[in-house]
């Protein structure tokens, strides 16, 4: 009882070790964090299209219900890019931006994200998460980073744009050109240009300057509240707001409040799709993170908990103001690199944030959306990785196709449409690749027991033996073809009497090969021939007995495939 | 050049040894098939909703059309029962049955199956139509006779009934219980009983009482006959048509007229999808009945030429008033144990049915439609099988879940929901089964070369070294799969320096595969352990080597598992 507790509630586990070691390195790590988050968490509120304390309330209960329910030590919840992209992409659909219906559709979209992934977790179906490929995630993930930099444009330029699509957004801000407000042009670019120095250049500076790496690290990880300050600070001092500098405005000043999500049946109709789309992105790309930061420290992380953990914050954000959050890559990496020994790190994180939320949030009122875009732009163009492209094509062609497929189709369609094609192409690309199975001719190597591939190697054979090794399990896709296959090669050889087919590498049969093995069985029958199998493995063996084939067929099965042909080409073995 | 001819038009291939006994196998052949589809044609047609006519015109130049193209020696072409409730159901959500709308929509259907097969046929994609599973196949079968029968009732009953579903159907008889018509029922009923009779009894009688094996077949063929002239003359002397029994009526006395099927952008958009699975269901029947026969005489047929043959076929019922035809189980067999030597037997019975079509046609008009009903239901109940549920049931649970769900979703939602929900499940559990790959941690047979499961196995194993058998390809689905499970294995044995993936059973390594490969190996360097490889197959080794795998990869790859143990284990090899 207490062991199952304790498996679905992972803080009892790792609070009852903490200490003040773990402690202070949990508090240095929250600081970075929330440094980080604040103007993090505003950006990705204004991609989703929300008002910017949305972004905050979605990054605290949200993190300390995933530092109770969640099994990684490292993992940072909240508001992340792509997940903020689809967001947008799947309200926009029911209500119309800005509207109290738009905030209160983010809500359901947590809501049900939060309900999918915790029954998901208690049904234990992580595995389900396994359809996406990584070529489609990464074809995916790049794809939404150029869509999202392009989406941010329009605040960059001042101007009033829309689309879910490259070529919706582009003709969207050509057509609004004219409107080009110059001011908020100079500090986007700035701010830009600022974040993208930042980020490469400022940490090997300051170092040579003698500062101790976490103080330069914390000085990096606060590159864009610098710019958030500097920017804030001009359109106030010149009341640039006046001249059209589109500014975040009045942000309520409170902790996050006590919301109910909408669950009209249209609602939950328009959105359960996207939720499960959503849900499943955000929760892959957790789970890699996790793993990965698990990795380094011979952790564990158990991917349905982390089901139930990621669901967890999700409600939470249902109902705290919040929208769909997920573990970040960026934010868990700056956790984990902090020194945050335990999810407690996450707790002060929010505590850091609530003051913020209490605090703080007047003084963004003069914020410019331009700084915001500016830090989404820097923050996603670093997930946009065309070398996927050129790393699958090297390998396979089947991975490539899915990958170009993926990044073209979100790019022109949407993000939906994109991810979506990319999980079917692969999976009929997959089911392609295994329907015409690699069957290889194999003979005896002189002297030896082993056996291979006539057409490579000097084998003995006997044209009264014809034996076929299957290099794929058979299922329906294929089971046809081996029928073609045997009943081609037989046809053409009028000397063979006994066929073996080789099942070293069968991992499986199925009902539809099962059949097809039937009717080859019975095809070899009217042209008086044997079919024999040896090399098969326990557990289809023990499948097969369950039928009536075994006793059916006109052969027998050997254990190894020596012993068919010594038993069956008549002459004496060359190994013995 | 000739060869090439030679392979899309296999006619010139076996007609240049035809010869005068071919000639008089296939003229006998082509009797007894002519004789079994003069009620079955007009039978067909009715469930198709079409006149009566359009089931002998669809008989004729698909004949003819085959017998050029088509490679089996024995497939008789023309309507059948699936294809024609198939039919029903597509062109019922375009047009009201008994208009020209109808008819037209039934020559687009056949038009566009048939230039969607021979596309297939001419891009060689014979294959997709494996994505069909021989359970879904089986159930869907077996769901259409039970619908087949069930939409024949309301003919027996002589009642008016619609729907396209079980329940539909049931309740639509059920509502017009009121009409039944009592003359009609004894016909009905009198004409099934008969019919079941002769199929089951005649011909043992027959042969009993001393007629030759042929008479007794041809007078066995020849019971639907008797049925429809039996029937049809009472129905002349009594008048039975003015008490209200329904008769075919007036059927024009011609040769199949030259149509065009209706191609407006409406009409191709609504019927291209059921085309589609008309054409892909059809196939699969043909392809089966065709290679079923073909193996009893040791002779080969091509799947991609089937599908121009059947293409054709189609284009031409098309054009001469017919509807989408392929080859007919009953038929072919019919065909093929009266002794047709050539697909000239079928270009014969086209000539016996254009005959019957200019000469016997008047002959039919007071032929009452429940005798046909009679035949249907007669033909089609031999298709329901629901053994299928049983015999899957005992192999396997994932093919019982396809079938079942294929035979449900078929009687309760129609036959393309069905089909396409069969598909779909298939695919799915597919994934679904090789999403958990069976992983075996193998040991030392002791004084063997061998490696075994170390828990059914009395084995040889040491602490620092966890090799791990993987039973399955590795691909995107079950990539993750094994991430977890090496991840979770080390981290639970902590003397572990060396982990060996043993891939004797690994046929492919996909992208994601070789991505989550390199994850385990970064992982298990971080933890200080080194991974190896064994027994990697040629195909799957030659990809990873155009990755950098294998260079970062922390340890070795052995050519066998017994080099892997030797090198690895520090102890002198037990086989040594």
């Amino acid at each position: 009882m207490i062991e199952q507790l304790r498996r679905y509630v992972p803080v009892l586990d790792w609070g009852r070790s903490y200490d003040r070691k773990a402690f202070s390195n949990d508090m240095i790590a929250a600081v970075i964090v929330t440094i980080m988050l604040i103007p993090q968490s505003l950006a990705y509120a204004l991609l989703a299209g929300l008002p910017p304390e949305a972004g905050i309330y979605a990054s605290i209960a949200p993190i300390v219900l995933y530092a109770i329910f969640g099994t990684s030590r490292a993992l940072a919840v909240g508001p992340v890019a792509v997940v903020s992209l689809l967001t947008a992409s799947a309200i926009g659909q029911v209500a119309e931006q800005g509207t109290a219906g738009y905030a209160v559709a983010a809500l359901t979209l947590a809501f049900l994200s939060g309900g999918f992934l915790v029954l998901m977790g208690v049904f234990r179906l992580g595995f389900l998460a396994n359809f996406l490929s990584h070529p489609v995630i990464a074809g995916f993930i790049t794809a939404s980073g150029l869509l999202i930099a392009t989406s941010q444009l329009k605040h960059i330029l001042g101007v009033s744009a829309h689309g879910h699509t490259l070529p919706e957004m582009l003709g969207s801000i050509y057509a609004h050109l004219g409107d080009v407000n110059v001011i908020t042009v100079v500090i986007g670019v700035t701010a830009t240009a600022f974040l993208f120095w930042v980020r490469k250049n400022l940490k090997p500076t300051l170092r040579r300057l003698g500062a101790s790496p976490l103080l330069a690290d914390i000085l990096t990880k606060a590159g864009p509240v610098a710019a958030v300050v500097v920017t804030t600070l001009s359109v106030w001092a010149f009341g640039l707001d006046e001249s059209g500098v589109k500014i975040v405005g009045a942000v309520p000043q409170s902790l996050p409040p006590l919301t109910l999500p909408g669950l009209s049946p249209d609602l939950v109709g328009a959105l359960l799709v996207p939720a499960i789309l959503i849900s499943v992105i955000g929760f892959v790309e957790s789970v890699s993170v996790a793993q990965t930061l698990a990795a380094k420290k011979r952790q564990r992380i158990d991917p349905d908990q982390e089901l139930i953990g990621l669901g967890a914050a999700n409600l939470g954000a249902a109902f705290t103001g919040g929208y769909p959050v997920t573990g970040g890559f960026a934010r868990s990496v700056v956790n984990f690199d902090a020194g945050a020994e335990t999810p407690a790190a996450g707790a002060f994180t929010a505590v850091g944030l609530a003051f913020a939320a209490v605090a703080l949030t007047p003084l963004v009122y003069y914020l410019p959306n331009a700084t915001l875009a500016a830090t989404i732009i820097v923050a996603v163009l670093s997930l946009v990785d065309l070398s996927i492209l050129k790393k699958t094509w090297g390998y396979s062609r089947a991975d490539f196709i899915a990958v170009a497929a993926t990044i073209f189709l979100t790019l022109g369609f949407g993000v939906e449409v994109g991810v979506a094609s990319g999980v079917a192409i692969s999976i009929l690309l997959h089911l392609y690749k295994t329907s015409r199975p690699h069957v290889a001719e194999v003979g005896l190597v002189p002297g030896t027991q082993h056996f291979r591939n006539i057409h490579r190697h000097v084998v003995e054979t006997d044209p009264a033996v014809l034996t076929l090794r299957v290099d794929e399990s058979l299922y329906f896709v294929n089971a046809r073809f081996l029928e073609d296959l045997v009943q081609s090669r037989v046809t053409e050889g009028c000397a063979i009497r006994d066929v073996v087919l080789m099942f070293s590498a069968v991992n499986e049969v199925d009902f539809s090969a099962l059949e097809s093995l039937e009717a080859i069985n019975h095809r070899l029958r009217d042209m008086g021939v044997r079919l024999h199998l040896s090399e098969v493995k326990g557990p289809v063996m023990d499948r097969l007995k369950r039928s009536h084939f075994i006793e059916e067929m006109g052969g027998r099965v050997f254990l190894s495939q020596f012993d068919a042909w010594h038993s069956l080409s008549g002459r004496p073995a060359a190994a013995e």
